[in-house]
């Protein structure tokens, strides 16, 4: 279901494929906005665990979670009910306290783009919500 | 923005407004089946807080909270983009271990039933999810 | 992706595949009750393209729509993040205006029910919304 | 429910309120970052019909609908159950095709800045979804 499908100099990209579902449908019949930001978070927590090896249930268990700081999207086509998609990400920067995602959202069926845009996140201290450095051997596996 | 409205015999009825939000919409222009549940959860926060003088906040620290077990939903007149509803929940019986709810939904504008029905909770341990005995002091809460 | 698995004597029971998103989860970590629904639906319009080879579109294209009159579901034990589920569904009665469909939702990892229930939904004509008497040919589709 | 809060040079900032509801609400206790798009678009919504005098239906009569082509959120104080909001928005920039709104989002308890950002809209003709040019009298209604 993924892949590395085209290789920075650093960093990999993997996707993540996904239906649209009925209640992502809004007045217009076409996915609702703010559901493709949850395309995205659903992309990740995949990945996390199946291409970083480290899930979300992992980063809990030391202790850390991660908290979006922005998000930025750029739509070029809408999505429609029946639709399939595939979740492309990639880290485009990793900072001591956080990393920066790239995202593209394209139509399954014909690889057109329905949208891009990219994510800041900070790792926090789950318990207390404070940012956290980001341990060397969690940004060695980020650096894939 | 509550008080009883209508008195049965043993139980209050209380009643909490909310405006449809444009991600309740479907691709029929109403209001997204799945959605009134929400709005009836949302009304039970809010009267749980506001009428109970008991919030699910409470409940927590006392290490209970509440499971829907059941719900049951009958659809009389779709909501639409810009509409308000007023949601009337009641509690219809008080068992050893859960509460039986009624629910309406009329639109704001001219009191005209939007759906109605019912909801089975049981109280559990927070920690376990266990089925726990609601505790006389709460039972009697409910009771008004 | 899906094929009859049991079979009442009238009516085949059909399947779809779902992963949990993170907008499902709830401040309990466990799918939100509300999105059980959408569950359901979306494996019915997945089942109505697939397996009654008569999509939505093709009930617009017609003039026709369905509209969900009562929903019931039972919750036997709750989903949570990085859960794929199986919808299953299945016609259990057909009346002139109206289909009544039962269905379970199952974890797909252990096949352990999550929930179970039925829908009523009523045909109308698309453009009024007004109740349809379900054409012949369409009422065979569903006989499967 | 509103009114100007703070006037620039060109454009009038209005406020809708809101609150949160449970299927808001994510696996960490705080408002899923995606439903933070969604309170700007009902707000959006309230007040394109409330404060500029022309509402989503009468941009529908007109023939002409809005998409968003951008949106940008920068996430300052997470959103938890019980919380109520203001958004704030704002028009910053009136184009010939389209609109640039900023918007705030604070929590109503406290003022506290829980996010902020912008979207920029793009006005279509609704039967094609190509672009149009904002006729005179609505950029006027804008112009407030």
């Amino acid at each position: 279901m993924s892949a590395p499908t085209t290789a920075s100099p650093a960093f990999s990209t993997f996707e993540t494929r996904l239906d649209v579902r009925p209640d992502d449908i809004d007045m217009n019949r076409h996915v609702h906005n703010s559901r493709y930001l949850d395309y995205v978070l659903a992309a990740r927590y995949d990945q996390m665990e199946r291409c970083y090896r480290m899930s979300m249930a992992d980063f809990l268990d030391r202790g850390f979670s991660w908290v979006v700081k922005v998000a930025h999207i750029e739509h070029k086509r809408p999505l429609e009910m029946g639709d399939s998609v595939v979740v492309r990400t990639r880290v485009e920067a990793l900072h001591p306290r956080g990393v920066r995602v790239e995202f593209e959202i394209v139509k399954a069926s014909d690889e057109k783009l329905s949208a891009k845009g990219w994510f800041e996140y900070v790792m926090v201290h789950a318990d207390t919500g404070r940012p956290a450095l980001i341990p060397e051997d969690i940004a060695a596996k980020y650096a894939v």
